[in-house]
């Protein structure tokens, strides 16, 4: 799994209690998980359609410099299932870990299409 | 259920192809999950430990109106489980539901601490 | 007065001096007033004409919870004019209190246009 | 009345309806009359106590550029009324009119005490 | 110079050091020329093109008011070049200049167009 | 360079004129930036310093993936000098380029401090 995307933990991304707040986190997940299906099935018009059990295995606090990894695990006929770990920079310490987010590919009117890929293109490799 | 906290959807709430972000619906659940074990628990020292699996039944556009709700399903010693559905409040149209979102009490230090609660506080009937 | 909205009081919604920031007060209160109007008239396109005069009775602090509670108090012809009251939700001590925020209603040109409504519609009875 | 603090209208100021969203306008102007009563009291422990009637003459649509006039009507011994006028920079077409904006000065408890102010600082004359 | 937009640096404008972000303020300066380029141009359709290089001179934190001071230097063909200072309001101390930003100016199609000023318009003086 | 953290451009991240802001854009380089610093420099007391000319190459719209390329190109005694280039993701194209960003090292006492590195440390090749 590659990590890319990084954040630092701002004053305005905390809870009351002074940690990351969980839902600030949720919120960048689902970005991160989106780019990484637009990229992949080389179409913007995708959605989330189904997030596994989020197990909060550590939180972070201000300052902390996290990360957050997205891999493709299955290629459907018109979904993407995708794991998804983030954990902190420095430490390595996993924050949480979700098994399937699933996003569907969708044609100009909003329906469910197929996408044709069946594996994960390594942009990366290819053009640098 | 009850249904308490109501969001208009805002541009600044959508993503880039113009209906409800996944991440700001998501950040909004944590939020009222959260405000819901606090009053339960009366401990404002209150943490997202497990989200169950979330179904994204259907989307929600600009200009939608849409409310959640939060209802305990089970006291723990030290948690506390929540079911969540969100929904359109005009159409009464399901959003999402999830089954389990489980907040544990935490004392001062930060560690896990029994509640002491077994069931649900109704406050609005106490009170109005 | 049914309080509804409730909002957990985060590092976001602070002003420099650690208390909520009136103005991010004013923001919640404005959208909560614009969905009880779109849920009563049954119309979307309804906008801010008036408020009353305004008197922070107490603030709140970071991890406060408040809820905001409106009612509709006279139905005008093409306006709709609503109570309001802010208050701490584990406390009941009142935030503050605006006597008249009135809605227009608008058609699709942006004019005020008739609304037929002459009472409130409790949409909570109808339907759970 | 100077007009000092400028927005541009970004599509995350918009309400649904595209036009700007009254409850940032209201956070601009609490902004805007809490940096004028600090820099007048020179005292940097100030709160909104109270805010007087709100017309909402004109709307503001995206890409506008709206201006911010606060200035001091009266001195009070522990506190400090203001004016407001938000307009269209461009246009010079009225927004809004704030009669009343009252702030109070704090002592490091957070009780009003006095300010010793009597008239308006005009800081703009004096140093530049 | 003049100063017109100030701001009041609030707990989310913060890095996790305590200090102003300097990702906030240049967000903030960026806006502010925007709006001296439309206002200058009477063209909202500008963007930027070019900032020249930016040295920090002093920083700020929570609480402080500070205040950005735009004015031309030179209006080319279709550009306008601007300078910027940015200022404690308070103890007037500088926290950075940049001497030149430069804004282009388009039309409708998002091509660069003349804009046919050459001097600056002092719009304050004209009306007030 | 290796490119790491990605953008989906959403509309809160637009000026009036429906493209990126190009304050939203800065406010993410210095975000990156002073992660990479923090990172390298193994200190998470770090100050932007100094920011070289910036050319706005091109500009991306709602829905554009972006994505931020940082790299050290000086170790100093008490500063860090990065490249940074950002650029879409799908097409590859340049957005912007700036030669020099300036981070310094921090004491707790928030004075600069040597921080005694002289290359960079590869991460991702130590620990995947």
């Amino acid at each position: 799994m590659n990590f890319h995307t990084r954040k630092w933990v701002k004053p305005e991304d905390l809870n009351p209690n002074g940690s990351l707040f969980g839902g600030s986190l949720l919120k960048w997940i689902d970005e991160e998980a989106a780019i990484y299906a637009i990229v992949q099935l080389e179409n913007d018009r995708v959605v989330t359609k189904f997030i596994s059990e989020i197990n909060f295995v550590s939180s972070a606090k201000q300052g902390d410099i996290i990360e957050l990894g997205i891999t493709a695990t299955n290629f459907g006929r018109t979904s993407l299932t995708m794991r998804c770990e983030v954990r902190n920079k420095i430490t390595r310490k996993s924050i949480l870990t979700i098994e399937k987010i699933v996003f569907v590919n969708l044609d100009s009117e909003g329906n469910p299409t197929p996408h044709g890929k069946t594996k994960i293109k390594y942009i990366e490799e290819e053009f640098k």
